[in-house]
């Protein structure tokens, strides 16, 4: 696809476009909670894909639930670095992937290509009724994050996909609404907000115009690619994120991020582990 | 993943990382070189997979090569609009495909992670010899680039995915070399340069600075998503590119865009078409 200089992004969303433009958002959410109700329906839920980003927000779970690692290239094709684990805790069969390490710079394949190839190939292995993706992410205090903060997000879109043409601005940004969980959110105590996902660690200026646009609470680098192809294989997901650092803050943010991991990925365990519980026994529409 | 502000970038590369980041660079490309040269060795090719965003860059090489559509479903899963045409051309079966329309809002599903999903799928349902990734492309008049100039990029990398922590600043980039074809680039009329990938159809303060970094002529939306995947499973690939557009040019680039799009297309597929017969009767050592 060809390039357009900065000075077009403007032209993408004139006025006129507002109302088509609301509009064909909120197909896609509509579409996106009918999809989402098609799998598992009333039946209970039987198999759980938990898909997680790093190997140090992984492990603590994989012991907690206590899976045991796939013997070598059982379900994913020869050359990825894919890892998965999985085994029975209480009445639920759990399989939870990570995308590995990178095969040749050895560190965690972070980001949307990863997680998205993940996801899909999970889907198509291990047919799951419910996505669980897990992790930790970056809150916005003017929105009301607090460290520690764990988030079931209501939404999910993306903050890097500029494509300042009419209705290709909609996919960029690609705004879905998660799988509705009324009784969990009774339940358990995690915070609703929105999640905006881009490929970046770091904040540019026209990211943080876009997390704003997407009036995001938290921030990670895998949501809404999760999500993207959940509903395109029409698995429900859900997200739990879990704040590390304060992007709208005052604090040096690698700083932040170290001083807090082990807290928060305790308190994102915590939050996963509930979550599970309380998704055992029941069937889709009972979340 | 969490998320750091944009004041801790500059810390990623100090000058003590600039010799480490090289060797790995350097080590990326060797592998990538290496597990190029595995897939069908001195053989000739006898089957290849052209990955296209979108349709009506498409459209012409199927006409072009003769190729049909795939019946509903046949070898991608239940839901994705993913679209394969597939055929015999001289001697070589050749599998065209592209990522589709979105199923909700209907445009063609360009970008990184519908791209990389695609030939994941492909490569698994296909098993190709030789992957091409065609398109069009914004090019770099400071680098040389004219409206229809037809690329085979050397090299590939992304230049949104920031990730501003040592060795993982590496992998967000993605750099990596192209299948090597020396004689194919003697006998066809190609420009050599460097690609860049990312998500947004503008190009941000950042993405410049990051594409520059990547000393890249031209600049795209799914390059170095196919790379990353095709090297993930071995499987070399190539790159066809064709100028639409100068991006660091004073003319409005959507017009630019809309007045070249006829004449470039024709460009492309002259070039792809010129690439194909070359490739026909050839293994991949001899390309």
């Amino acid at each position: 696809m060809m390039a357009l200089p900065e000075e077009n992004a403007g032209e993408a969303a004139p006025d006129a476009m507002a109302a088509a433009e609301e509009e064909a958002a909120a197909a896609v959410e509509s579409v996106a909670e009918e999809t989402s109700g098609k799998t598992g329906g009333d039946r209970p839920i039987s198999t759980i894909l938990i898909v997680i980003a790093m190997q140090t927000e992984a492990l603590p779970l994989v012991a907690k639930f206590g899976l045991a690692e796939d013997a070598d290239g059982s379900v994913f094709p020869k050359g990825v670095p894919w890892v998965r684990y999985h085994g029975t805790y209480k009445g639920l069969h759990i399989d939870l992937v990570w995308p590995g390490k990178d095969t040749i710079l050895g560190v965690d394949s972070v980001g949307t290509v990863s997680s998205a190839l993940l996801t899909f190939a999970s889907i198509q292995a291990l047919k799951p009724d419910l996505i669980i993706n897990a992790g930790t992410a970056g809150g916005f205090k003017a929105k009301g994050a607090c460290i520690r903060d764990v988030y079931l997000p209501s939404h999910v879109a993306f903050h890097d996909r500029r494509i300042p043409i009419p209705v290709f601005d909609l996919y960029g940004i690609g705004s879905r609404q998660t799988f509705s969980t009324p009784n969990l959110l009774k339940e358990v105590n995690l915070k609703v907000g929105r999640l905006s996902t881009g490929n970046s660690l770091d904040m540019s200026p026209q990211d943080e115009a876009s997390i704003l646009a997407n009036d995001a609470t938290v921030k990670d680098m895998e949501g809404a690619a999760v999500a993207y192809v959940a509903d395109l294989l029409s698995v429900p997901a859900i997200f739990v994120k879990a704040v590390t650092d304060i992007v709208d803050g005052d604090k040096p943010t690698a700083e932040e991020f170290m001083q807090n991991l082990i807290a928060v990925t305790a308190a994102l365990d915590h939050a996963v582990t509930e979550v599970v519980d309380f998704i055992n026994g029941k069937s889709l529409y009972d979340l």
